[in-house]
C-alpha cells in the first residue's frame, strides 16, 4: 500500500482511468470511486465537462474522491437525491478470471460498494499486476469498533489470519470515513470468494467485506497507453 | 413500542428478569441487554452483588444499560478486556417456536447481537405477549446513513415494507448508540427467518439486522409471578 497516495504518474493508471471517462456521456450520473487509478478518471471528466461541455453528476464514495471531483470541477450530488446511478468507476486491489475483486485497500469499500450497487454498470480500473487466477491479497473488512474482538475470534474459525490495521500519522488503529475500525484477513489462495464473502457478511460487527462481486468490466492499461478490456 | 421507556411495574416482566438474575453465578461476565425486562435482571443483579456477595462483571449494550448498572453497582467491563462471555441476557420483541427471535425495537440490536454472539449461553427474558407461531412483526436494520437508498431498495425487492424510523424528541431519523439509522421493514409473517436473515445480512450498508437465531432459551414472566422456561 505503499504507494496508494503517490503523486508520480502511472502510465498504466492513466491509461486505464482516462478510458474509463470516455464510457461516460452526458446526462449519466456517475459513481466516483476512490484510489490513484480512478483519480485519473476524474481529473479526465473534468476536463471533458470543461472542453466538451459533458453533462454529468457524480457521487464520491469517499472524502478524497470528493477532494479530487470538486478540484476538477464535477458537479456532485448525493445517493439520497439519485439513488440510480448509470454507471460507477473505481479500482481495486486484486481481480480473478471471473471478475471478481478485492478492494478496501484505501479503507473505502463500504461506501464503494453502496455505490457501485447503486449504479447499472460497474467499471474496475486497474494496472496490469492486480490480476490473478486466485485472489490472495488479504480482504479488508471495515469492523464496529464494539465489534472487533467478536469479528477477529470469528474470521479466526475462518480459518482466516485478521490483522487490525494500523493508521499513519495518528495513533492507533485506521478510522474510516464512516468511524470503524479495518481489520485485514489473510485467507491465502481464495477458491471460492462467493462462499467466503457469505460467511463473512453474517459475523456481527463486521460492517462491510472487501470482496466485490458485482464488476461488470475491468479496463486494464498498458505502459504504451493501450488498454485490455475483460467483460463479464 | 409506546411502553418501551415505562416506568410502571410490570410483574410478567420482572418475574423474568428476576428469574434470569438467578442464573448468574460468581465469576461469570455478564452480557447486559437492553429494554424493559432485563432491567429488572440488572437491578435483581445489584442487589445480589450487594447483599449476596455476588462477584461478577458486566458488559453493556447501550447506554441505557450501561446507566442502569451503574445505578445498580454492577462492575462493568468491555469486550476488548473479554471477548468471551459466560451468559448474556436480553429482551425480545418477539420469538417463535423455535427460539428464533426479532429484536431492535430499541434500536440496539447491532450491540445485542455482538454481546449475545460472544456469550456460551444466551438467555432471552419475556412476557407471554411475545410469543408467537410465526414472526410478523417489523424486523429493524440499522443502516449507514450514506447506504439508505440501497438498503430501501433491497429490501422492497426482498418483499418488505421499509420505513425509516423517525424519532421523537429530535427532528428527523432515530441515531443509534453507532451513529447509524434504523429502518423497520414489514414481511407479513415470517416462514423461514433464516433465509430472510441471510438475504438482509448481505445488503451493504445495512449494518445489521434484528433476527437473532442464537437464543438459547427463554424465560416467560407470568402474572403471578411464576416462570416458563423454553429451551432449544
Amino acid at each position: 500500500m505503499a504507494d496508494r497516495n503517490q503523486t508520480s504518474e502511472s502510465p498504466e493508471k492513466k491509461a486505464a482511468g482516462v478510458y474509463a471517462a470516455s464510457l461516460v456521456k452526458s446526462g449519466d450520473a456517475v459513481g466516483l470511486g476512490t484510489g490513484s487509478t480512478v483519480a485519473y478518471t476524474i481529473k479526465e471528466l473534468g476536463r471533458r465537462i470543461r472542453e466538451d461541455k459533458l453533462d454529468i453528476v457524480g457521487v464520491v464514495t469517499s472524502y478524497q474522491s470528493e477532494a479530487i471531483a470538486i478540484e476538477a470541477g464535477v458537479p456532485l450530488t448525493t445517493l439520497a437525491q439519485t439513488p440510480k446511478l448509470t454507471i460507477a468507476i473505481d479500482g481495486a486491489d486484486q481481480f480473478d478470471e471471473n471478475l471478481c475483486a478485492i478492494k478496501g485497500g484505501g479503507a473505502a469499500h463500504t461506501r464503494e460498494k453502496i455505490v457501485s450497487m447503486s449504479a447499472a454498470r460497474f467499471i474496475v480500473v486497474s494496472d496490469p499486476a492486480k490480476k490473478v487466477k486466485h485472489l490472495s491479497v488479504s480482504v479488508p473488512i471495515e469492523v464496529m469498533p464494539f465489534g472487533k474482538e467478536l469479528v477477529v475470534t470469528s474470521l479466526k474459525e475462518l480459518g482466516g489470519s485478521p490483522v487490525l490495521r494500523a493508521a499513519a500519522k495518528k495513533d492507533g488503529p485506521v478510522i474510516t470515513d464512516n468511524g470503524n475500525f479495518v481489520v485485514d484477513c489473510a485467507f491465502g489462495e481464495i477458491k471460492n470468494p462467493q462462499e467466503l464473502a457469505l460467511k463473512l457478511s453474517q459475523i456481527p460487527g463486521a460492517v462491510e467485506h472487501g470482496i466485490f462481486m458485482n464488476v461488470d468490466e475491468v479496463i486494464i492499461g498498458k505502459a504504451d497507453g493501450t488498454v485490455e478490456i475483460i467483460q463479464k
